[in-house]
């Protein structure tokens, strides 16, 4: 298709306006096939009004009030953020309550080579993972992992990585607020990520206020030493101020000791043949444009359809960007109780919200809005579509294990890093991100496979992008194509047959807790 | 002195408590050369009683009341947290203000030899630092910084190091929640801080929401290109969305090309003779005993009054351990201004606690009551001793930058790394860290200058201890000679004639912003 042609596209039949797809966008007096003459230049991406709107008229796009004009806009205006009054929040009651089930047929014949651990859950890659309970230790430990990964790792070929699991929580947090559980529990089952085969490696530095016993209470995780008695081996800890750790070297020795221990369990872990039902699939989009609704998330939701048909557990997240989609989520519940759940962690996250004087509206970013995303209604519309259309069976709360088959709801902000790091700790084995301005995020927990919404970003970011949805915008494949595309790719990829780009290139960001609790 | 002697020690004329020195702690029936004869084994750092108290008697140390007796208790008893009730915090009105000015002759003779830079600011280190605007691009800087020591660095000899002002702000902080201000501007006032000599690269992604016109207000650092027009090249932006960069590699070539600029520059900085009112220290302590405020803090409280009264800034923190001390602070403090300053900190501090349903006694660790240190009102006690006895002159809130010399309370949260980051933004080139317990915690920013409370801890950690206090302790040295030998150390450490056991085993922790606003 030329790109001289003027391509525009329209979400549903209801709506008032359409987006702009060629690259660069269009000049003022392009006419449309619909007639539609452009009164200024639109860039891609952005909206464009299909008839004259009065001040206060409503916008629609996803067959939803994204807004209300703030002046009178002829038809073939543009619409972009300074020309939208947002819509009120939705309230949380009276929403409708599993009133919506959509019953697609189960997806049979597929499996994955996974590693199954000891207690059922399977991994898609066999890696050493180094947690701490605090902060102070983490200059040590990255020591530590140098050294192991270039003494130890050699030795024990069918370890895929050695990581440290750093993150910045320490003392500081107010250890017996409400809130503080969120970042506890979440360290907590990242160390318990099926990645890690059940064999995580605790640093602690003594004094700290997350003892083994908090970090791991009733003896969650049997811990080796330290804090309570040693049950079996699966979990070593090695404490920094212990009296025979002399000097750094001789903290660097503990460590590389437990270490091997663990290398040479770990080593012994071999792929087998596991239903897609051991998968553990995070979903999230970060750095939008009004491709994300239209290309990269409807491929995702129907890769997300396709794994939920063939058992697997898929989380979909970002609680700012679906709150405005709260209707929508209640009627897809499965149960009424899994939408009071849904309730409760949106009315908490008001809440958490509130306290900071802050509301949903904080969600949009410049680059959402450069990129055509009005506001947060809009970019919540495009969002929830990652979800597929399954009913949602689950709900995660932020720092929760995933136990529920199915679609789940795990709530988490939509913070890329933070929401990343909180689906680990849901037990995330494989983790799909869309991307329309482009972000390099990637993880080194889980692969992350990375989803372009323009082939133009596919083609500037030609190595970091695994699979380019933009051939949607193009008219060069359909949603369904796209989506068995990236269902057979997610496939090879958990099975180690194929590496992601960022897992080629080592491309790591660390985990960000999200912590609600203050800090003293 | 022999370890079988029994030794404690007493703070105040007027304490009904004193604390064990020898090291393993004194059995019972031992009888301390007063008279005291314990009624149960005591540990090193912990307590006992000089009198018989009843139940609700007061306990007093630092001549401060530090609790009440839950019970009745003989003399001879261990007085520990659980047999201690903690007072009330004090209020915030009805304080002493600017009553108490202590006149210390000022210190001639000295100087140190380090890096002025044009704005007239002094660094002890020659650094290149890359800052982000947004944690999505962290992974690529890492990789980045690997190549540019690897490939640059050796070529620019007068350059001590190339870092990554690595962080997890990103679009989830709602930017414009009243407390987003504090990691932004902590953020913006690390880059500028001295040891980096004005020429801080900042990768940004492009569709952020800290845009570079936010990260820098009013070209505050004039930035080179992106987002305004360059003024001069002090501060270089690369930006990862550009269309220029293809793929990983051009990004990674963007980057590099930025900071070789960069190198040239900051490789002709030479060392030269500057009065020690050119410097800027951050004392804290972490991982703290009942020794802390004995040996270690009292020697840096000394080496505090010798710094100010050479004409350095000097910032002590930590809200948390000296709100119990509030009367003693607003006393020293240099004018009713700045009295005013400290109570606004605290009341602010206060309510931000309230918030998450938290107060100042969530500050105390296991560790700290392990090593004596009951509750808060006595760590606080203990904590203060580092501020020496000048005047206070300045208070610096959260993230700002410290522009007072003489004696300034720096108003951060007491966790290790979070103060140490608020101290950067503050402008600090020098740090000193006590530690009881111990802690490896480091910076890569600034040197980091470890002292050791017991002589037990400098032993077994030799490598990571600057400086033994410990001596003090075991009668071998008096403050007066250690806070000496401190100042002489931290102007060799300053004027890079020695490197801190930290820098030589190069352990580095990562930053930690201080964002009391909420996360989308
Ligand atoms: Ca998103
Ligand atoms: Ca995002
Ligand atoms: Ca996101
Ligand atoms: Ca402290
Ligand atoms: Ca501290």
């Amino acid at each position: 298709m030329s790109s001289q042609q003027p391509r525009y596209v329209k979400m549903h039949d209801n709506d008032n306006v359409v987006i702009i797809a060629n690259n660069g966008g269009l000049p003022a007096g392009t006419v449309l096939d619909n007639g539609i003459e452009l009164r200024e230049a639109i860039p891609q991406g952005h909206k464009v009004a299909l008839t004259d709107l009065a001040a206060g008229d409503i916008v629609r796009r996803y067959n939803v009030v994204i807004g209300y004009a703030k002046t009178d806009l002829p038809k073939g205006s543009w619409l972009n953020e300074h020309r939208l009054d947002m819509p009120a929040p939705p309230e949380l009651d009276n929403l409708p309550i599993a009133t919506e089930k959509t019953t697609l047929d189960p997806l049979e014949g597929y499996t994955f080579e996974g590693f199954r651990n000891p207690d059922g859950s399977v991994g898609t890659r066999n890696i050493l993972a180094i947690s701490t309970s605090v902060q102070c230790v983490s200059g040590v430990v990255a020591h530590a992992v140098e050294r192991i990964r270039a003494e130890l790792l050699p030795k024990y070929p069918n370890v895929d990585n050695v990581i440290s699991l750093e993150h910045i929580y320490g003392c500081g947090v107010a250890i017996q607020a409400p809130d503080a559980v969120i970042p506890i529990r979440t360290l907590r089952n990242i160390a318990r990520n099926p990645n890690f085969g059940g064999r995580t490696l605790v640093v602690s530095l003594g004094c700290e206020k997350l003892q083994a016993d908090v970090f791991f209470p009733d003896r969650f995780i049997p811990i080796k030493n330290g804090g309570f008695q040693r049950q079996d081996e699966n979990i070593a800890l090695v404490t920094l101020q212990d009296e025979e750790n002399i000097g750094f070297e001789g903290m660097i020795q503990s460590i590389m000791r437990a270490a091997e221990e663990h290398l040479i369990v770990l080593n012994k872990r071999v792929r087998t043949t596991c239903p897609i039902s051991d998968l553990v699939i995070g979903v999230q989009c970060g750095g939008s444009d009004a491709f994300s609704g239209v290309s990269a998330n409807p491929v995702v939701g129907y890769a997300t359809d396709l794994f939920v048909r063939a058992g697997a557990s898929v989380m979909f997240s970002e609680v700012t960007e679906v709150r405005d989609g709260i209707a929508q989520l209640t009627a897809r519940a499965a149960s009424p109780e899994v939408a009071q759940q849904l309730i409760d962690q949106m009315r908490w996250y008001d809440q958490y919200l509130g306290r900071g004087s802050a509301d949903r509206s904080a969600n949009t970013s410049p680059g959402n809005k450069r990129g055509g995303l009005s506001n947060i209604v809009e970019k919540a519309m495009g969002s929830i579509v990652k979800s597929g259309s399954t009913p949602i069976q689950g709900v995660v709360p932020p720092g929760e294990r995933c136990t529920t088959r199915g679609l789940n709801f795990s709530a988490t902000p939509a913070s890329d890093f933070v929401c990343g790091t909180l689906q680990l700790a849901a037990g995330m084995t494989m983790h799909v991100f869309t991307t329309g301005r482009g972000t390099p995020y990637s993880l080194k927990e889980a692969p992350v496979v990375k989803v372009a919404t323009r082939s133009d970003l596919a083609r500037r970011w030609h190595d970091l992008m695994d699979i380019n949805a933009g051939r949607v915008v193009d008219g060069d494949a359909t949603i369904e194509e796209m989506g068995w595309e990236m269902f057979r790719y997610m496939i090879d990829v958990a099975s180690g047959r194929k590496q992601t780009c960022a897992e080629s290139l080592k491309i790591y960001n660390s985990l960000a807790l999200f912590n609600p609790a203050p800090i003293t």
